[in-house]
């Protein structure tokens, strides 16, 4: 355990924003006698502030992860994809660029809060560049530059030689003795490090009225810190094949860090570097754990003090120099675009808005964002029609391949993606696409033909037949045919006291009666890929079924899940004409089922004995009312009755 | 296009809030003698500011709407679930109910704001309920009374009265009369409506700075006034035909809403009763709205006056009685919980949410929820070992059905979700239970294992021969036996300088070697459900691939969709190891072409080229580095150590 980069800048941006160096500035005493600036900052309570605001942070965290570990929401964690989290640690790594950035240059901005923030501060730091101290700079840039290049080194030759270099240390070393002696503070005012204080702070209650304002930030503390953790345990889990229970270890840290809050103590996470070096060496129980806290007791309690002539910005061009890896991060981002445009766009969106908004409100936009592209994923699906590839029982989509073929007066339709309530009209939409036609537009146009035919009738000008309508003579109906299959309907026509008529609504009518032709007879949806169905799925695949069945086409369902149809049942979706027997294990099966059925079936249209009824009665007929079936409403339009009522 | 109940409510929420009676407290010059409460309210000005706010809004909300339209937005309509839509009216409604009370009661309360503000309110209400004017409760009381039995006679009789009473305006016009007979404000002290403002106010620009007070509000407003005017608007272009163009109708508000708004005007949407009685009584153009218009022009400069003895509590009274059918939809709720508990809990999430945290926010927070149950129905879907069912190509879930035979070796899982960084963790442990091991554990002891034997040949207490290892006398062997299958080893061993050796893993080895054993030699993945990948899916699935390949497992994957070749194509997914012909149509010819494969192939053991080598060099093999594959780390190991460089 111990702190973590990105753990820092989020603790050291709440501390930042809420001790900036304007609440402590006092009167120039100018006992110095160089400070030209006219005020002084407090650096002792300031700092004293600052460790309040940390250590309160770190109590508020620990509670947070407390919670977090009874509720049982480890599970979070795999909310954080890793485009998230490389845009996240990205932008981090710009927020801390940024506040390094003014003590490498040694000028002082304001210290700016929430919303674009950073971008202020990078503004500010632009316009007041030419109080530059060189001095600094020049210590800053070679330590950035030494820091890099042995770093580079190091990566380079890490196979040949035994340990890294710790160049971090002996830069400091180095810089802390050429400031001493130099006395660089005096010469060229330089900023230094002044004074570190030694040896513990006394136990202290947290600031319990600052939690307020730290709440959205410590959630994303505790939440982040919890993550880099538990990826960190999974990996020596894995590999000395033990078990990590998510909910334990938040609990876990969380008792530590409310623990170490009161103590002064800053975050907790994992130490990564200390974990790897620690397993490398064989460390195995706590011992090992309480031998390197002994060698960090020591560094704190004697050589703090040596380090008090160090440049501020030495340390500065440090924390600079070690930000490389996280920038590099940015050459992921064309990769990710090639492999993946919606994984890419996670990325910039969660840098950008960590940026924009601040570290806490930024991990949560790119959340949201993350589980938005998920959603809009389902919702956006592929979809096609299918066709037989020929001699296979196979099916595939009719403009992916050549030589597929769709089965005779039967539409395929796949929507790969489960159906609910956002996805419902791209459903409808894309099986209009694919029969080529809107089912309710052509119910309604028969209606009006149907109609229109029975006004023809009553005026002697229309005369139903056997087989058929026909225009008595001197009527402009050249488009028009009787019906080319006689034999067909004579098996069928059972002589009885109505004249039986057939309308054909796909042969030719008058000219004067126009409506759609229906080019298929039956219809399937390959379920294969609806892993479920809210809802408003379930009433509007009901609706989409009647909606078909008005106009003579049957509906199919083939290759479902097998928890499906028990979903079906339970949501009322089954009665005298939903049917399970509209159910097939497969396309192919539902397909013979279908060539089967028309090689026997009298494909009786059911709308002649409307027509007959029409003749016998020569009555209008209120088609609307008797054809509408009561559930085939909208269920939209439903619910906005009520809501009018 | 007109007002609509739910706008209503929204639209008097912010304008209570933001101009309470409070702030038009004046000094009580008791000029009726009357008011015994010391405080007048400056009706007036109030109302005035009302107005202006209203306005204002309705200007801001049309901005919002041609924004939306610009950009457009309109799909965003589509995540007004049903279940959703429910619970947000049930909650307007009972927002409604809580300020009609106090006005039935004649009660003046505090005017609460933000989150819980319903609730404090009721609380007063209840507080002060001693203060009632027992002749508004009366009045009240009977009007709810009178309005809800008419109500229930138009609804139960609607076939056989021509139009359905008009009771809210008969009610009204009686009440007036009697308040106005009987003085009922002066003998009472009942609160009457006092003054209708008749004509029309001047033309007033709206208050900008009132924007950033009713932002957030006038957001919902946006869209759920526009959500209410498209479905209506669809059911109407289903019926005669048309299409609609959901942008261009948000344009189309929000051009009317602005225009309007500079007119002391309210928010338009749907005037859903008027819009039915004008397409019932044949209205097609603009001239039956202009008929319209004039009515109501008519009784805005004229009647309006006449209303003014009228008593509030009616007013109220009558709107609360016209709430009953939003409260009747709580009844839903249990059929909708038998059906789908996903969609009962969006219904009932968003209710309490819109109840606590205001309209605005609790839409926005129902809408949320709903994406995130999509996002987990995805996340946690079923699972399961699949089987073949005997004498057909079928296969399905062995735990649901008897007499499905898994084939020998081959675990077959279907995973039915897309696969992304959420549930990645789901298909590993998913692929774990099916398979009955952890590839990576067994990898791992199988390491250890070799380091023994390794170990054991070298100290000369297990020998390495043609049929296996055996050990040498002397040492506790009993459950060690040889190959038990020498006449498979024979044809393939070609003599070579070294002595080859076959460790068969699933054989026993000697006591002090224990190793896992790998019951099966291939698994298929069914991704018939599989319709996306994302990047960490795809690095995970070949890091899974890799695992399974060390423990000589291999991997095929079936019934994948047709567009995820070239998305893995893109995601750099194959190389030397993950080939193409992992790829089969179905998964009954993945099965077949691994029985062929079983039958024909040698089944040779990689491994025993390493114990080879061992016998061979007589020193130590660093088995970790040489069989590790370098991409094998998991994906978050190498983020961390990006991370912490």
């Amino acid at each position: 355990m111990g702190p973590f980069p990105v753990v820092s800048l989020m603790v050291g941006s709440v501390v930042l924003s809420m001790a900036p160096d304007e609440h402590f500035l006092i009167e120039s005493i100018n006992s110095t006698g160089t400070n030209a600036t006219g005020t002084l900052i407090d650096t002792e309570s300031r700092d004293a502030q600052r460790v309040l605001i940390a250590s309160t942070l770190t109590f508020l965290v620990g509670i947070l992860q407390v919670i977090f570990g009874v509720l049982q929401i480890g599970f979070i964690v795999r909310y954080l994809a890793d485009p998230l989290v490389g845009g996240f640690t990205t932008a981090a790594a710009f927020q801390v660029l940024v506040s390094q950035l003014k003590i490498v240059l040694n000028i002082s901005t304001k210290n700016y809060n929430g919303v674009l923030s950073i971008i202020y501060t990078l503004i500010e730091t632009f316009e007041k560049i030419g109080t530059t101290n060189i001095a600094d700079l020049i210590a800053g840039l070679l330590t950035i530059f030494v820091c890099m290049v042995v770093k580079e080194l190091n990566d380079r030759f890490k196979h040949k030689i035994p340990i890294p270099i710790p160049i971090e240390v002996i830069v400091t070393i180095v810089a802390t003795g050429i400031s001493y002696a130099a006395d660089l503070e005096k010469k060229y005012n330089a900023g230094i490090v002044k004074s570190i204080p030694r040896g513990f702070l006394p136990p202290e209650p947290p600031k319990v009225s600052l939690f307020s304002q730290m709440i959205a930030a410590s959630f994303s503390i505790a939440i982040v810190a919890y993550a880099i953790a538990v990826s960190v345990g999974k990996v020596y889990a894995t590999k000395y094949d033990y078990a990590i229970d998510g909910n334990q270890e938040f609990i876990a840290f969380g008792i530590s860090n409310i623990f170490s809050g009161a103590f002064s103590c800053f975050v907790a996470t994992t130490a990564l570097s200390r974990t790897a070096v620690q397993e490398s060496t064989g460390g195995k129980t706590q011992v090992a754990g309480i031998i390197s806290a002994g060698i960090v007791l020591i560094s704190i309690v004697a050589l703090g003090k040596l380090l008090e002539p160090l440049q501020k910005s030495v340390l500065a061009a440090v924390v600079i120099a070690n930000l490389k890896g996280m920038f590099m991060q940015v050459f992921d981002v064309p990769r990710l675009w090639r492999q993946n445009k919606v994984d890419a766009m996670i990325w910039v969106f969660t840098c950008i808005a960590s940026i924009v908004l601040g570290l806490d409100l930024g991990l949560l936009a790119g959340l949201l964002f993350g589980l938005l592209t998920v959603v809009l994923r389902v919702q956006f699906p592929s979809w096609g029609g299918f066709g037989n590839i020929p001699g296979t029982d196979i099916y595939k989509k009719v403009k992916d391949y050549k030589n597929v073929i769709e089965p005779e007066g039967v539409k395929i339709l796949k929507f790969a993606s489960p159906i609910f309530y956002a996805n419902i009209d791209g459903l409808k939409s894309s099986l209009k696409s694919t029969v080529g036609f809107d089912a309710v537009k052509v119910y309604n146009k028969r209606l009006k033909a149907l109609r229109k035919i029975q006004k023809l009738i009553k005026k002697g000008k229309l005369k139903a037949t056997k087989n058929g309508i026909i225009s008595e003579p001197g009527i402009n109906n050249e488009a028009f045919e009787t019906d080319e299959d006689p034999e067909d309907n004579q098996d069928l026509q059972v002589p009885t006291k109505e004249v039986e008529i057939q309308v054909d609504w796909n042969s030719e009518l008058p000219v004067k009666v126009n409506i759609p032709k229906v080019p298929i007879h039956s219809l399937i949806l390959d379920f294969g890929a609806v892993t479920f169905l809210d809802i408003v799925a379930v009433r509007s695949i009901k609706t989409i079924i009647k909606e078909f069945e008005r106009i003579d086409v049957r509906v199919y369902f083939a290759s479902y899940q097998d928890n499906l149809i028990s979903q079906l049942e339970r949501s009322a979706f089954f009665d005298d004409t939903v049917r399970k027997d509209m159910f097939f294990l497969t396309v192919h099966d539902a397909v013979l089922y279908i060539r089967n059925q028309m090689t026997y079936s009298d494909n009786k249209d059911p709308i002649f004995e409307k027509i007959a009824l029409m003749q016998e009665s020569k009555e209008p007929i209120e088609f609307t009312e008797t054809s509408r079936p009561g559930d085939e409403l909208d269920v939209q339009e439903e619910a906005m009755r009520r809501l009018a009522s």
